[in-house]
């Protein structure tokens, strides 16, 4: 490879004659393992132009570094980094300086080091033997052939130039007919395409609706709920409220006379996997347009009812617009993809579009449109369905297991779902279960981060089934039960 | 294409016997145009199953509907939609809903309908004939065969695997590795990796910026500048100074005593063009530590410097980490992409880190991973060397053109770029001008929005020369003249 001339900047106003900068600059790049041995150097006569220095200079300081084993030359082809020179082995830029700039008093806002949740998911999760962890999925389980075979075509000459182009503000009306015609009505919901807003995950569809609805509001929250949920809303400012749930979800009336936005998982509970029933729905809707407030339904792992149909869902009951609706394809496609959406009354969309515009414009091109050809083509519906079986299976094993040993399932989801919610007898900490696990390569999350606090039960935990093969369940629900 | 069974959902609580509720779901189906003639209905038996109704319910209901024309049976095959049926040509979801939610006092913040700035550039500005539009990329100058064969690399069983997990906060270690090795060595920087943030382009950087030191605080800007910079200012909150600049950039000794954060864009002033020079740079710098500020530099289109070597970013000057770096892949690949990033000191990056984990998690690994593999292949050293030869062959025709008429260049930028900066007589206003010229197929960007106000120049417009070919900017320019 040869070192483009372009990353060779003399220092002004350094000390020295311009041959000697021009030595301790292409010696520093060598020394700090930046050019590595047997990479070309830009000709004398490149280099000479690029600095706007005689050629004579470059040769004279080339010559010199020759003569002390930085480089050699290769007859007419010019110059290169010894093999012999005193390379470091990889680059590092230099250390952090001091830091003088007091970013303390220069930060208007801080968002890292707050409170942190653990989630019982290590960085290097995938080498654990048993990991019992929640929301990533299994890439044996995925459609590679068809998926790439789908990039390839929203790569194609026609679709890439409409793809390239900034899309200011507009999403790929493939993906938003798509979701519109045929995602949405499995949840019974109708759309229109301005109703309809692509986000980057669930995460960003959380995000805008929390920044649009909550900063400085009174907002109910379900308790337990989605620890990243309570965290967004604590850097909005909100006023929150947790509404305690039991084995059937959030009770309406214990919502607060003063709350304007209600956030809920009526579907599959998270962590619970309580189902709303109709009744409440249709009280929760009410006590919402009795207060005047609205409401955001996370219908998230929708897909993964592969038990029983699912109730349609909240925002299916919705006549005022005032639901608030988050969907993902993260969960059943791939967590890295980052695709969701909202579905939400024109004018909150309207907002939600000028917001995601500022921060961030659209979501890639390429990406929506990959999407939208692999959904078209049926085989995110093949996708879902090979899911489904192979969650069920593997939950029939865990059901299994977790009764041979006497575990208590809290709470299991009536559709299906990818985890189990668990209680440890009272007198159990399942931090520190999850901690000790670790050395047995258990990976299991602590219950209590989903609660809000400040005294938080701390016997319950969560058993994700999503990315552990059938043939260690049995194995890592004995290594738990041991550990209890 | 078969109806998939999970569309179907009883109202609860409809009135009407369970037959009759059937038919008119199927029936509604078929009117709004939303289940297509031909296709294919579930199976009286699937039907049953997933409503919990019995078959025969369903079997009289199919029956009612064939008797009615809505349904054809085929045999043992199963039920269709009658190519008789009165269907819609297209499904259209329900009109808007009344509203009823009080959406002006629901929404905690409004985005949408702030000040529009009217850039020039409509979303149909593909189809005329002379575009004199700024920031697309010309698609026939971009190496789709490559890029294609990296996208299926990224996309290969081994990369793949590890790329669909979510990553939490961290970005594609080879992307950064590239970044801080390649790329930005050639601006004059070395950077270490928590020195660096993958954004959404860099709008998503220049937002982050913002939220993180500018919320309510005193902000100095260039005038004009980038007018979406400014909208997110004033989205933050931001008390903002616009400092005018001249013919070599922003003045330093301009920028105000409560200034906390300077934002400029020094390599290439936008939308001036003017390169900030190395005393300015040095002077910047000093007042920037002597009101304890740091600066934002958007170091925008550096890679298209086809004339002169440009000088380094002045972030290589930096020796406090005063300096927060902007870098973007949207000018030179495509801006769909929506990949750039941030270089600044750790506690910076940190929190930058943190609030996009907030907001969206992380940018896509499958784009990530496709332009690591691009850059580090050539192909984008390459790719930028291509569109320089195609833009320094344009420019020569735009400054040819622009003489023979006796246009007037305010700016043109001493390394290259894509645009000139003009200057109209001054009794000429660039907006209606560019209103007018639209009807001749020619599109300009008017000035105006580029100046803080509340009194703006009219008189400059900005001509981009990314987008047109070669052989129609004598005629557009002439079209131009004439208007003027």
């Amino acid at each position: 490879m040869a070192i483009p001339v372009e990353t060779f900047h003399l220092a002004p106003r350094a000390q020295g004659t311009l041959q000697a900068r021009i030595q301790q600059m292409v010696a520093q790049g060598i020394l700090s393992g930046r050019f590595r041995r047997g990479e070309k150097l830009p000709s004398t006569r490149a280099l000479a132009r690029h600095l706007g220095v005689s050629r004579i200079t470059v040769t004279l300081a080339y010559t010199e570094l020759l003569a002390n084993d930085y480089l050699t030359s290769r007859g007419r082809s010019g110059y290169y980094v010894s093999e012999n020179a005193p390379a470091s082995p990889r680059f590092e830029a230099p250390a952090p300086r001091v830091e003088t700039v007091d970013w303390d008093s220069v930060l208007a806002r801080r968002y890292a080091g707050g409170p942190a949740f653990d989630m019982g998911r290590p960085p290097d999760w995938a080498s654990y033997r048993f990991p019992f962890i929640y929301g990533q999925t299994d890439p044996s389980l995925f459609d590679h052939a068809n998926w790439r075979l789908c990039a390839m075509q929203a790569l194609g000459t026609k679709n890439f130039n409409a793809l390239t182009q900034d899309q200011f503000d507009a999403d790929d009306p493939e993906l938003v007919r798509f979701i519109a015609h045929h995602t949405l009505p499995r949840r019974g919901i109708l759309a229109r395409p301005d109703e309809i807003l692509i986000t980057m995950g669930a995460q960003n569809a959380l995000w805008l609706a929390v920044q649009l609805l909550t900063v400085k509001r009174a907002v109910a929250v379900e308790d337990p709920c989605y620890p990243a949920l309570r965290q967004l809303l604590a850097q909005a400012g909100s006023r929150v409220a947790p509404v305690a749930v039991d084995d059937h979800g959030l009770r309406p009336e214990a919502v607060p006379d003063e709350t304007r936005v209600i956030f809920t998982t009526p579907s599959h509970q998270c962590p619970t996997s309580a189902t709303l029933p109709l009744a409440r729905r249709e009280a929760l809707l009410a006590r919402a347009a009795a207060l005047g407030a609205v409401v955001v339904e996370d219908d998230y792992e929708f897909e993964m009812a592969y038990l029983d149909a699912p109730a349609p869902a909240l925002k299916s009951l919705d006549e005022d617009g005032r639901v608030i609706y988050v969907g993902s394809f993260s969960k059943s496609l791939f967590p890295g993809l980052r695709l969701g959406y909202l579905v939400g009354s024109p004018p909150f969309i309207r907002e939600a579009r000028a917001l995601r515009a500022s921060v961030l414009r659209h979501p890639p091109g390429h990406i929506q449109r990959t999407a939208a050809q692999f959904l078209s083509l049926g085989h995110y519906d093949a996708l879902v369905r090979r899911i489904g079986r192979a969650l069920a299976a593997r939950r029939a094993v865990m059901e299994a297991a977790v009764a041979r040993h006497g575990l208590e399932v809290a709470g299991k989801g009536a559709h299906g779902g990818s985890s189990l919610w668990m209680r440890a007898p009272d007198a159990v900490d399942t931090q520190a279960l999850a901690f000790a696990l670790r050395s047995q390569s258990v990976l299991i999350e602590p219950g209590s981060p989903f609660f809000a606090g400040p005294e938080v039960p701390r016997q319950f935990y969560r058993l994700g089934y999503s990315s552990i093969p059938s043939d260690r369940i049995a194995e890592g629900i004995a290594r738990i039960a041991a550990a209890l």
